[in-house]
């Protein structure tokens, strides 16, 4: 043994030189003592030091192996360095840890044991693959070597053993490729190109067609052009080849990739990679050997069958290079009975123990099955559902497992429409023109349009239609309606655009501020490419991609498994999930998404519907008496009547809470002159006159201005009006036999007495209504809590106030100062952890717990000492985010109430809150 | 008795029907009972059952002839019925308690006792006076009757009695008179007619020519006059006319103009008015008769003066009704020494009693001195220091007494210059063109002119200006200095304009929505008034009101008695005050008004001050790379370094907050295109660039955009030159030998980890430049905390931040939803008590303790607990107002900051909390 390896002190000093590209130095950092930690832990011979669930410590992989060989599994043996010696090593400055090589050698020393062979031994060595791992999968990211071990006197020995000289030497050249560009950093392209050039020299096509000896020379050359651009010679010490390998890993944690795509994926909290020094297994030693990849159940359909791929004399590099083509698993026991039996049988203990679908990478020597990884596999949403609803059924977990085994990514993926998968990368590539904020998922294509006139027409007439806008006001409503999809210039998540948007579960994309738009020349300029109106784009709204032209989209089907994972959801769930419906449309679609009722009617958005009642809105805005406003308000009434009667029919007794006006008057009228003269002509008022007002509307921060009820305050006349139509529309519903349940809802309160004063003029309206008719009709009458001020003086407004309804998009806006359709320009610098990464989620995507939701708990706990038993709810956008709503449900709200599309996600997650509040 | 007095029985039936103006019924509500309650209050014989601290029981009338009584004082005996029977009276819809009959019957037949007179007595009647009285002073606003126990009997008897026919009918017409007009609600003008026409038949111009005979038929004209009109002959029973009259006051606690007056003066939690029932006593009797009304000092001057007018021969509402001129005071010891003796025993008393300046009212019969009222007396500023100075000296009261007796009006007052208080009321309401919000007191006068840029030309040349603008911008700033004043069409309180004019102190009123501006013609139309460019108007900021035209100024002087009360005020506050200043000029000012420091610098003012510092600072915002931007700062910076050394050099030693760059980009660059071109021609920059980057900027709610620390994370260029700004100067100052203490204030903080990246930046500038320096600079990074999260997060920022400053005025903006900006459409309903009423002061001004309060205390608290001893002030608008000083005090604050005009209100505020606190 002390022959072939090198004693400790030497390792060190060799390993100095080595690691030129990991830049670490063996020598333990002198600040700090790591004393009884453990770096290393073993497994192998049925038995392991770690186990599965110390994935943060051991990473996935390491987790996996140790879990597997102490499940029974035949894994090879190896050992797992912790991603705790990771981190120190970055804490120390790319120092290792002290004490950590004892406890390699120690490891080594044990794994030589139990394989009966050695590291570097001239007649049978040890080969071992150093591989990262860390907590979460971070697939290519990271660096592996193979076939560690290997030197000019170790390959004799692995050639002699195996009688396979070809396999020895194409192992060693695999070794000095990896190793010199892994852990060196040599240029892979050239080498590459050495083996292209001898393979040509030689006439042959596969890399299994060189000779032995070829491969040899190969291996010389590959040795002399590491000396040549190192200076040094190829290392044949196998100990200073391993600290090398590890120093690699380690320094491949940091590596721009790798941290690109955690932040990309969101990934934090990780504190390294782990390292898995493992016994070589080879898929390539001839037709009895193979390496696969595979999933116990199939990972697109979620159907009970083993699936996967596998390559016959090939090792796993050559799968993933992708090119051989892989033979399905169903051959396999045509190939090789035994190991396809061995297989089975590892699937079936896999299951049993992990109770979950599990994607595992194998390997076979001789026919012998040797398993390499096994971590829970990835599905399609479909997948996920019938995995979820079949496990269920064949008794391996509970409903509630079933349920927590959903993402909400999946429901979301379920609903809509996608870029056909098939589509050629490179056709996307080539197609995408610009990129903005996903604000609404899905995919959408259409003829481009740049007003919602045109729109409207368009789409009447058959035609498939993109609005794209600079942005988008009520007025455009119409337009965004009949369009497939929007994508505005400007604003973000919670723009006017992308609420309207997301509340009809309609692709858009905003703030996509690399497009130019020219309204006159009717195009849009995105880099190089212009636009003309009539031009193809596709939207993919899950992305915030634009394509130009018009690619293939499909719409995905609900598997069955969705309504059984669905229903034990609805079993599981204590709170209630209602819905935002402006309209019978979308109050009929929210209840076949599972809706119990209408958790935010905006009533101005039925303004906009008619050109009769737009100029009725408009003529009471230019009103300057109460006469005048009452005489228009009339006008509305009879429309605002309907609306809430279809609304309250399609509800069918759920309740069904209506918000009274709330955006402020300017957004009601034109703000151009023409339409401004067209307006004045059509209610019969000078110009001048509109011009004016539209003038006296504006406001330096209309978000903190005369809206919400300050316009009813200001306007009693309005109240009334909507709070005639609500209660008529409910009567005319009771003396039909329709049960009601109205909810009156005034926003922006900030006040008890400022509460008092609406809340009295609405029962006092409401209630000769009733009285007059002489139907029952309950209702009740409560309030948003939208304002800062509102939260902290809930328990005064409790007293007056039969609900709250925490209106967490404009909560959010005041209190954290922010305003949504502005902070495009800044928000993403504090979410983007590359930046300032001060937020881990767009607060108006994800609620805000630790600020805005200070302000929630406290508003909840003091209405509810007031008066118990008050109702509470949301219904901001957070009502349909998942986390958001666990955080509603974990305060103890008793509805969230969110889009349409987005009932079944808020259904989950109340679902999955509820099950990891018993825990 | 029984003869002349009807039973109670009688009594309730006849009130009935003669209370017809007060709407009144004697009979007690059966629905409430009133049990123990005592409704009346006997005065008389040298003991009274009231007490002078029973003013909310009594009323201020009522609780000074009881308290007078006690003192020994020579006050008529009466009784006093409660503020509480008023409220109870209109608890009750307009009906006496129960009870109140019997209790002032009892206090009548002790007063008859008493004064050994009867009421109705046909020999020797007695005459009471009822009068109003609620607990705060409402002169004029509500009823009295005089003389009443007078009938067709009982004048006999007073004629015989006092042998002066002629008094006693007189005395019965003034009677009938006021029963007439102020119970019954008979026409004034009528009444007064016929006394008209009596004097043009008579051929005398005085009343008291009128003989007696005559008088008596004016009698018996006023009675068929009532009788013609009510259809009832005149009552003669003395107790109808006593409830009656008791009905009448009660009444007139209601009435329109004691409403308005309430409202106006902000007078609430009232009851109700006490009526007090007293012996009438007679000026009018002859020479040795008069009554008049004095002080106990010069209330204009405060000089320790005994101070006053009488009438010889006259009745009170002579002295009020202005016909006949008074003498002075000081003549009475020539024409009545015993009674001037008496009156300056009186005067002694009083003070010695009070301990403080009184204003009494009194009437001298026969000789003999009768006190009939007597309260604290309203004084001039002025006055109030010196009383209060004097007092000290005078041992009266102690130094803590002596601040508590000033208002922070009083020192307001004692600044500003205001319109010659000589000025005829008439010519002020000729003037009177247009009413404004008042937005910071004083008053100004001068030409009319609509730019900045000819506001600066004009006042360069010597004219005063008055700058009229729709609104103001930061580009205004040098036209605003160098105007006398600033009148803005729109806007609110802490608008631009008003908050900039406040900080200097200067005449501002905003919001006067009256006036249209019409730039073009370079005038403004008020109603039907134009003003044109040149024009003079006048300004009282004090009261919002333009003048057209050049009134008289006056500005007060600073009374030597203000320099002793404000020693006191240092000494016993303990709280700092400190200022906000941007300009070595407002520190050095705000020096001389007390300031111990800066509180808030504001930087952004700096880069409007000359030509060359605005174009750097606009080339920096067009700029697109951080060197193009780099190289605008590096111009800038040297200015910037100046302005700090001076303001260090100004403040000696005591702390500075520098606030870096806080508002949105925009406010800096022009929005017309003709600048834009100017502009781009100036930096060499191309116009569309200029033009595009303008459009950029734009926020649809830039009060929660892109400003504040969000600027310094998107350029942290910005940070470091301004970091290295107030170092550099701060190492210049030490080198020279002055103390300097900078804090750096990061503005709109949110979060923790935004705080340190900003706080870790400046560090990182400021430590370099120190270093370098090797000179020894201490400074304190901290934060304002004026967004509502930054409150809510309070305990983890402090773990980072040195220093919180509250910036109220944005935290009271997003606590409320409310836009300073816009609130001017509806926050004056909300604060009008005769609207909405929703606050009792506008929150702009005044703290909103109950909501953003309640966010400062949790700050407070937080901040403290994971920060022992952070230093904690206030720098909003609100430093500087006394409630909410006060406030500050209360939670627990280390200075509050304000105007350099409003730190002695703020010394004053600050030490009256302390004394309270001591309470």
């Amino acid at each position: 043994m002390a022959k072939s390896r090198p004693t400790s002190s030497k390792t060190k000093s060799s390993v100095k030189g080595a690691n030129s590209r990991g830049g670490a130095a063996l020598k333990a950092a002198p600040t700090k003592k790591s004393g009884a930690k453990k770096y290393v832990y073993f497994f192998g011979g049925g038995k392991a030091e770690g186990k599965g669930d110390q994935k943060e410590l051991l990473g996935g992989k390491g987790a996996g192996l140790a879990e597997m060989t102490n499940i029974g599994l035949p894994v090879p043996g190896g050992f797992t360095i912790t991603t705790e010696a990771c981190a120190e090593y970055y804490e120390q400055g790319r120092k290792f840890p002290e004490g950590l090589d004892a406890e390699v050698e120690k490891a080594l020393a044990k794994l030589e044991k139990v394989t009966g062979k050695k590291l570097g031994d001239a007649d049978d060595p040890l080969l071992v693959s150093v591989r990262s791992g860390a907590a979460r999968s971070m697939p290519g990211m990271m660096e592996t070597v193979l076939n560690l071990g290997l030197n000019d006197e170790s390959v004799e020995g692995l050639a002699a053993r195996t009688n396979n000289p070809r396999f020895a030497y194409d192992a060693y050249r695999r070794f000095i490729q990896m190793y010199s560009t892994v852990v060196i950093g040599l240029s892979k392209d050239e080498m590459e190109t050495m083996l292209h050039d001898l393979k040509h020299k030689l006439g042959v096509k596969n890399d299994t067609d060189i000779p032995a000896e070829s491969l040899k020379e190969l291996c010389d050359d590959f040795k002399a052009f590491f000396q040549k651009k190192t200076g040094k010679s190829f290392p044949q010490d196998p100990m200073e080849q391993l600290w090398g390998a590890i120093g690699a890993v380690f320094g491949s944690w940091m590596a721009e990739k790798a941290e690109t795509y955690r932040r990309v994926e969101k990934i934090t909290g990780l504190r390294g990679t782990g390292v898995n020094i493992c016994q070589m297994v080879f898929g390539n030693k001839g037709d009895r050997s193979g390496t696969g990849v595979c999933f116990t159940r199939d990972p697109n359909s979620g159907e009970n069958v083993f699936y996967g791929d596998l390559l016959i004399n090939a090792q796993g590099e050559d799968v993933v290079a992708g090119i051989r083509t892989p033979i399905k698993l169903a051959e396999l026991e045509r190939l090789m009975p035994k190991a396809n039996k061995q297989l089975y049988e590892v699937r079936k203990i896999l299951e049993r123990h992990y109770k979950d679908m599990q994607d595992l990478e194998f390997t076979i020597e001789d026919e012998k099955l040797y398993m390499l990884q096994c971590r829970t596999g990835k599905r399609s949403p479909a997948a996920a559902f019938r995995i979820a609803a079949d496990m269920v059924k064949e008794k391996l977990i509970t409903k509630e497992e079933a349920i927590q085994r959903i993402a909400p990514e999946d429901i979301e993926r379920l609903f809509y429409p996608v870029i056909d998968p098939a589509t050629a990368k490179d056709k996307l590539k080539k197609a995408t023109i610009a990129t903005g904020i996903d604000a609404v998922p899905g995919a959408a294509t259409g003829q481009v349009v740049f007003t919602a006139e045109e729109a409207e027409q368009l789409a009447h007439s058959g035609k498939k239609i993109i609005l794209v806008r600079k942005e988008t006001s009520p007025e455009d409503v119409g337009g965004m309606h009949a369009a497939q999809g929007i994508l505005t210039a400007t604003g973000g998540k919670t723009s006017h655009a992308a609420v309207v948007a997301r509340g009809w579960g309609k692709c858009c994309i905003v703030g996509c501020e690399g497009i130019r738009i020219d309204y006159n020349k009717k195009q849009f300029t995105a880099g190089d490419t212009v636009v003309k109106q009539g031009d193809f784009v596709t939207l993919d709204g899950s992305a915030g991609v634009v394509y130009l032209g018009e690619l293939p989209l499909v719409k995905p089907e609900l598997p069955e498994a969705y309504n059984t994972i669905m229903k034990y959801v609805d079993q599981a769930r204590n709170i209630n999930v209602r819905t935002n419906a402006d309209t019978p449309y979308d109050a009929e679609n929210a209840i076949r998404m599972g809706a119990e009722g209408i958790g935010l009617c905006r009533t101005e958005h039925m303004f906009f519907d008619t050109e009769e009642r737009r100029l009725a809105i408009q003529e009471m805005i230019v009103a300057d008496t109460v006469e005048a406003r009452q005489a228009a308000l009339a006008k509305l009434l009879p429309f605002q009547r309907d609306d809430f009667y279809g609304i309250f029919k399609a509800m069918n007794g759920y309740p069904v809470t209506i918000r009274l006006i709330d955006p402020p008057l300017h957004e009601f009228v034109p703000h151009d002159e023409p339409k401004q003269r067209d307006l004045a002509k059509r209610i019969g008022v000078p110009f001048d006159k509109v011009k004016h007002r539209v003038e006296q509307l504006h406001e330096a921060n209309p978000m903190l201005g005369h809206r919400g009820c300050r316009l009813c305050i200001t306007y009693p006349e309005i109240l009334d009006m909507q709070v005639r139509a609500i209660i008529e529309a409910a009567v005319k519903c009771k003396k039909e036999g329709v049960k009601v349940l109205p909810e009156i809802m005034h926003p922006l309160v900030l006040d008890k007495k400022e509460f008092q004063i609406l809340e009295q003029r609405t029962r006092k309206v409401a209630d000769a209504i009733i009285k007059e008719s002489g139907a029952k009709v309950p209702y009740l009458v409560g309030t948003m809590i939208e304002v800062p001020r509102a939260a902290l003086m809930a328990g005064e407004i409790a007293e007056a106030a039969e609900f709250f309804s925490f209106g967490t998009n404009d909560l959010t806006q005041m209190t954290m100062g922010l305003s949504r359709d502005d902070a495009g320009r800044f928000l993403p610098d504090y979410v983007d952890e590359k930046k300032a990464g001060v937020f881990k989620d767009d607060p108006f995507q994800s609620l805000d717990q630790a600020g805005v939701g200070q302000l929630i708990r406290w508003g909840i706990e003091q209405g509810r000492k007031s008066r118990e038993g008050i109702k509470i709810g949301i219904c901001g956008e957070h009502g349909g985010e998942a986390k958001s709503v666990k955080f509603c449900v974990r305060v103890g709200m008793n509805y969230v109430s969110c889009s349409p599309f987005r009932v079944p996600i808020a259904r989950l997650a109340a679902a999955q809150a509820a099950i990891e509040a018993k825990k």
